[in-house]
């Protein structure tokens, strides 16, 4: 299929954002504007796809150098996004929309669902003998697009998370309370919980359990697991999935409410970590707190990963390069040398391998009892954290262990 | 009544920690090495008034300066804590074991109840005819304690909880979900929650509702606040403490079990901002999420307030001086000036002005309706943040108004 060479640009966000989702937005924008004469449309679609069905336009050459620079560093999605299952109707129409600017580019930037929606208007597109190059960039703290090493948005994430897990220790450790029950992001999958592996540097380092949702957590495996980790040591930090399910494979969230789906249908799960806290106080009389950061574990710019940012950038500037030298239908991948040093390099996969699969945490990462991650991960996710986690000194090597109950 | 001016010192951490709290354990230890001769005692105890009672004792003058230096970054009470309601009885074996090892000085670094053991180990010294000096060290993020302007602690979790409603409001102004609940620590006074005021800066700035419990917080209150804001702008940033109330004064945390109480009786909190969220997807039919980063808010030393950090030491080091001087039975207190400029002394008042009493948000500064805080709040708060929060730029002005339901 023949693809122009030159021509108008769209890009739109969709999902849930990560911290450095507009690195990526920055990184074609500052491309395109490379390539592409200056008479070509930068457009960005304000909404996700939603935004390119209702011709919501912004001119993204009209933001100074400078303001791009402070947006690239910024988190939420600085064009809006959407959660939008695209019906083939729909699709077309969104083409049509396109076709009507002369817009030859479509870049959507986004995780499993998204990459869906840049599909569907690759085949839109061919059905209706248009010629629009489509690209997916991938963005997702879940870490579960396949055809890639990571996704960008994971590695910032991730540091958030384990320093989250640092200070949590800290504090935990000296408390009279002696459990604390630390819910994280995820989804499905499990990669981000496990990144939590990366706070231990000491044997008694939180977290000392990690559950992740490829592995059902039964009620009687958690109550043993703290049981027995409070008995050695009298205080216990777990990193639990918000998408962790029971032997039945029912979630131990709470459902809010079952109005509580989003535009593709997942259901929204519910606190999980705040009704295992409820169990292991009712049931093991221990006294146990959750805490669960939420949004705040992928909007926290402060805790940025340096190697994260840059390659969010650089998936941007490899997705439009790629794009202009006539491809389509394809996400930027992100691949890792086999050699010792961290090493990636960037290359294109198609969009239909990608699109609505989710790849889970390896099964060999996890740990026997399904309580806990194998130290092989470390490798994997510590360069994707971009330095080292901050460090606290104790006085003394053992905690207090509370009187029971 | 005489006191020595010289001998040997025991200090101790009680309640949970602040992420300045071993500052202040720094500053005393500092001051005490100071004045002291080398021969006099300078002792932990672990674990709280409980590590007294049990002789676990700690040599504190055996770190070197580099490790006191990076302890008094470290979150946690590097002492480890306890909470413990102590009796007179108990006060008075406590006082005894001080004696066998000749101890003058006794410092309890903590909160409202904290200073009640202070209290109740000066009157039990007096009681016993033992000349012990009695310093209560304040620290608490709540900021509740009376007779000071405000209390170390307070300072770094206002900081960190200003920023994550920026960090929020920026996820939250691009996202299809358009609601989150942001829970705040505080127990039963709204200082902390009504320092997310900070986060605004542009009058669509999260946080848009602010409900602190001090005022009681009605069902359809709620319902109509959080509809009145997203039929305005489409999105709804809500902050809410912890210990928030209806009107019949029912917490509005489910309890997570009738054993979920401290050591001095104190409820434990459940769930606030996950049953607000619940409420809001399920009679507004907005989908609502909640996030709850609990100790996080205490324990991050990368969001340590500069001010906070720098006053938790010399809040330590004037404790001891003042007792050193013959003082005994007084809280450390700082006071501002009302010059314009950002100014402070520290002074000692009584401790039986302080104990087992609850300053709360001062009803002046709530905004009419009950669901905000006044302007006024920010020259309170500001200065003890220790400088601007990290603030973000926008692509556009107005977020996209994601489609209702």
């Amino acid at each position: 299929m023949f693809v122009s060479r030159s021509g108008n640009v769209v890009i739109a966000q969709g999902g849930g954002p990560a911290v450095v989702i507009n690195a990526s937005l920055y990184g074609i924008v500052r491309e395109a504007t490379r390539k592409l004469s200056g008479s070509s449309k930068i457009w960005g679609a304000r909404g996700g796809i939603e935004g390119v069905l209702q011709e919501r336009w912004l001119d993204l050459r009209e933001p100074s150098e400078h303001l791009w620079k402070s947006i690239a560093n910024s988190p939420g999605a600085a064009l809006g996004s959407c959660r939008k299952m695209l019906s083939t109707q729909e699709a077309r129409e969104a083409v049509r929309v396109l076709q009507k600017e002369d817009i030859r580019y479509f870049f959507y930037i986004g995780g499993n669902d998204s990459m869906d929606t840049a599909l569907k208007m690759h085949q839109a597109a061919s059905a209706l003998h248009y010629e629009l190059t489509c690209c997916g960039i991938p963005k997702t703290i879940d870490n579960d697009l396949p055809c890639t090493d990571h996704c960008p948005g994971f590695g910032s994430a991730a540091r958030y998370i384990a320093q989250s897990a640092v200070d949590l220790g800290a504090d935990i450790r000296a408390l009279p309370t002696p459990v604390s029950i630390l819910e994280v992001m995820g989804r499905d999958a499990g990669w981000l919980t496990a990144a939590t592996l990366l706070a231990r540097q000491d044997p008694d380092d939180a977290p000392h359990l990690i559950y992740v949702p490829e592995r059902p957590l039964a009620r009687e495996s958690l109550l043993r697991d703290v049981q027995k980790i409070y008995d050695q040591q009298g205080w216990v930090v777990v990193a639990v999935s918000e998408g962790v399910k029971d032997e039945k494979g029912e979630s131990w969230g709470a459902p809010r409410s079952e109005k509580m789906v989003d535009g593709f249908g997942h259901k929204l799960p519910g606190d999980v970590a705040f009704r295992l806290a409820g169990l292991v106080t009712s049931e093991l009389g221990l006294r146990a707190r959750s805490e669960k950061p939420g949004l705040l574990g992928r909007s926290c710019a402060l805790m940025v990963s340096s190697v994260d940012r840059r390659e969010a950038r650089e998936v941007g500037k490899f997705g439009f390069s790629w794009a202009h030298k006539g491809h389509s239908g394809f996400m930027v991948s992100i691949c890792r040398d086999d050699s010792r040093a961290y090493s990636i390099e960037y290359k294109a996969v198609p969009l239909s391998d990608v699109a609505n699969l989710t790849r889970l945490f390896p099964p060999e990462c996890l740990a026997e009892g399904g309580n806990d991650i194998k130290e092989a991960y470390r490798a994997y996710v510590e360069p994707l954290i971009g330095g080292p986690l901050l460090r606290y000194s104790r006085l003394h090597p053992s905690p207090i262990r509370p009187a029971k109950g």
